[in-house]
């Protein structure tokens, strides 16, 4: 059987860009519209060409090989032509491809926000519609309110349906713009516009405000839509749009809807989405979500000593798919519901073998429950793990003795009379009985000890040459005997593994320091199997 | 028409501390316990007692008044009696008043994991259901896998269902364990289990692993069943369980379900259902997903000129529900996209009148765009954009100047050898003319310069004595030139009012120092209207 092609329709870089907190540069927009071309969405909906110089700008060029270059804005406004629309002019003269017009489709949206005729209204999209359409663009229409609309008047929002795909519009996009219709509305509002218009000129544009903005989306499909709306990790108003990262692997590894539609997504590619996810939340400085379906970090972690142990009989049982499918993975944590069977995995998994009966595991399993109490939490920090780990066992090597440090950070006018800042830090260790001292300046106390830190490591220095931090986090917690500070570090080396570490105090200083001082520790002993061949070698 | 009554089940200190990241200590779980009273759910599952010390002291007493107390565990093992089975025994023994088991209920799963028969598997749910009804508690399955299990053999899942029933259990509740199910799915296999039980003996239990968990959950309902399972914020297991925060609202306030069933949570106590959410997250030291469904600081947030004009024509346009029928409130961001409507807007919230057509509107508008530029960002800090309008708008009192300040922390050896760390601040300020220094120790460099700029105001002083810094959040953003720390801190008074003020600079003290300083400065701003009638009535 011949499946039916879904047409994915990315709208990050627009209505995405009205998340709080996200503000996309030009140099944000072109790189975010890379991923999107590599992914494989069939539209990339840009911006308002015309309405701010970034959009402007970025339609000033042809940005996409494979998708679709779509431009948005509104309509042509009543008592103007279309030739005189500076906002439809902004489109139309743009690079755009394509041109995505939104129109008011809830009548009395029509009557007191446009102040306007229900007539004029479809004049207005009719003639904007024909227009792009001469201009040699594909047009399509987003029905705004599409489904308050046709729950206060069917017939009226139906006429919009029907007048865009008459002028000539490539698909008309039923929105659901304040989010809050359920699935069921859903099928059946969808159902009745296929008496109006063939499902393959019909898309869904869903919201979150009730958390089903997927759902909301997948039976428009199952009702008949063959053009989805969305944006990356769900971006978007309010509670965001629906999410095409969780939307995309339903579609292909979920045999419901794989057996019957086909996208313009390839394996290979969906085998890069937990990437692709996260690369999007470097670009925006935001921290991934843990919980995010498919390629969130949690996404096929468990904790659970039950559950860790059917796991390892039958991964399939806990999860819905394979973790790899999506370029994630599995990860069993430990923490204080850990029980010997999770301890076990995580030492394995950093290469530390161990009997099962061997009283370490006990001691272990007491001082990681005894330091998670305190604050810390190895969930998150693996690379503090496996160093506490080798502690606990007594396998951790003597790398460096830290004897002190010191940071300070100064505000005050200079000759000139200018406000400068002096931070400085200084670290004393001691590597095989020698004392070394180092002395740097930094942008921040937590810099300047990471730069002095660093400084000399005596016979160690040249193993940490390619240690990058990465992250920074820091965390007030408000623990029962006063607040105190978790600071997580991510690092990164030459090879590309990244790895966690944690440091908790109620100084952030200390809580920093110690995070660092684990971060170059687990370097250390990452390269501690080179390292000792290469002395054989010499 | 009489309405059918949902019951709502909340596995927050279940399933809910499975949460990568999430441990619950036993005042963490009493008081989770209350928050869900005050809600209102019929069911509050608190744990395993028998498992490990904070369940078993939790189930040591009753902690709940009107939800049922219960207690979650496995049925008892094959080749042991109940009696003898510890684990059941800690259920029972418990001050519980119900007692919920998981039984598995795909045969593939009670084959290889168990490693049992599957007509053991229904020996051991049956005597164990038995044996709880004749210790006086209600009996409750979960049966796990079960959509799975279905789908594997229909014969056998249908079969755990209905032995559950038939020796005596309240509530059967199907149990979608994997998250993978799809609503279609759920429909169709809740109608086939219609055929064997009861929709009112039937519950929901379903994970968010592809973003559906909330329609999962009303696609069982529509289908039949009348017993919920989620948890407070979706916390859980992987994705996440559903979410309830989510749920509640939807049912109570969404005709499609609210004409057709009833639930045991009251108007009143929805319209403290965002309070709610925050407190839990509260609990757990997190901050609240800004993204979330109804509670969510951006649920009712709008950022577009073009929405914001519409908006003040008529909220219900892009407004699901009212915003304060869940003691949410709506808000109109500041932002690079502000238009000179938006701006209008928070400057009225903050009682600053201006005319539209006032040139300093552009300058200001102007200084929010370069500033969020360098890394500010307005959304999230509105006591710092009322002090930077007040700044442009030169009417920014001229409270207190800071001359200087210096932060150091020093790690090192005490006499007797043990390592101490020494944080000191010193802070200058003029204030009328008059240079006031303060220094202060602190448990950290930020504490050490809030205490040190706080300690005299001069006469100021007693203007900020009810000032308590809330909280404090780091973030590293790497802009185009070289990393910045934006530091976001929370303050609340006498008045129960919370603001939040930011600062932005390479480095992490001079940011803190910052958004210190903007507090400061917020909560004068705030008393000077209270400071001038004093003086007039003195």
């Amino acid at each position: 059987m011949s499946k039916d092609r879904l047409y994915l329709y990315d709208t990050t870089l627009r209505d995405g860009a009205q998340t709080a907190g996200i503000e996309f540069s030009l140099d944000d927009k072109i790189s975010i519209a890379a991923l999107l071309e590599e992914l494989g969405v069939d539209y990339i909906e840009g911006g308002y060409p015309g309405a701010n110089p970034v959009d402007t700008e970025f339609f000033g060029e042809q940005r996409t090989n494979k998708a679709r270059f779509t431009a948005f804005g509104m309509t042509k406004r009543a008592g103007r032509s279309v030739a005189n629309d500076p906002g439809v002019q902004g489109l139309l003269q743009s690079r755009a491809e394509a041109a995505c017009f939104v129109a008011k489709a809830w009548d009395r949206q029509v009557e007191t926000a446009l102040e306007i005729t229900l007539e004029e209204n479809l004049a207005n999209l009719s003639e904007t519609v024909v227009a792009t359409v001469a201009a040699g663009k594909e047009a399509l229409v987003d029905c705004e309110h599409f489904f308050d609309g046709f729950k206060s008047n069917p017939d009226y929002a139906l006429s919009c349906v029907r007048t865009a795909l008459e002028a000539g519009a490539r698909w008309v996009v039923l929105c659901d713009t304040n989010g809050g219709t359920m699935p069921a509305e859903i099928r059946e509002i969808v159902t009745a516009v296929l008496g109006v218009a063939p499902g393959d000129k019909l898309g869904i544009h869903a919201h979150d405000d009730t958390g089903q903005a997927v759902a909301n989306t997948l039976a428009a499909v199952e009702a008949g839509v063959r053009q989805i709306q969305g944006t990356l990790n769900g971006i978007g108003e309010r509670c965001g749009n629906a999410n095409l990262v969780t939307i995309i692997p339903t579609l292909l590894l979920k045999s419901h809807y794989a057996d019957r539609f086909a996208t313009g997504i390839d394996a290979g590619r969906l085998e890069r989405l937990t990437q692709l996810s996260r690369a999007f939340d470097d670009r925006l400085n935001r921290a991934p979500a843990r919980q995010a379906p498919y390629v969130g970090a949690s996404a096929f972690a468990t904790k659970a000593g039950i559950h860790a142990s059917a796991l390892a009989k039958d991964f399939s049982s806990y999860e819905h798919i394979p973790p790899e499918s999506v370029g994630n993975e599995r990860s069993i944590m430990v923490s204080q519901q850990a029980g010997r069977s999770n301890l076990l995995t995580a030492l394995a998994r950093h290469g530390i073998a161990i009997a099962k009966d061997d009283p370490r595991l006990e001691r272990l399993l007491a001082t990681v429950k005894e330091r998670e109490a305190r604050g810390y939490s190895y969930d998150g920090a693996d690379a503090s793990f496996a160093v506490l780990a080798r502690e606990v066992l007594g396998t951790l090597p003597n790398f460096f003795a830290v004897e002190n440090y010191r940071a300070s950070v100064e505000r005050r006018h200079n000759a000139q009379g200018e406000e400068v800042t002096v931070t400085e830090a200084v670290v004393k260790i001691r590597v095989d009985g020698e004392l070394l001292m180092s002395v740097a300046e930094g942008n921040g106390p937590v810099n300047a000890l990471d730069l002095a830190l660093r400084k000399d490591l005596g016979k160690f220095s040249s193993r940490i040459e390619d240690l990058v931090l990465v992250d920074f986090k820091v965390r007030i917690l408000d623990g029962g005997t006063g607040a105190v500070t978790r600071v997580l570090v991510e690092s990164r080396d030459g090879t590309g593994e990244r790895w966690h570490t944690i440091g908790v105090s109620p100084n952030i200083i200390d809580a920093s320091f110690e995070a660092l001082y684990e971060s170059i520790t687990y370097k250390l002993l990452k390269t501690e199997a080179t390292a000792a061949k290469a002395v054989k070698t010499a």
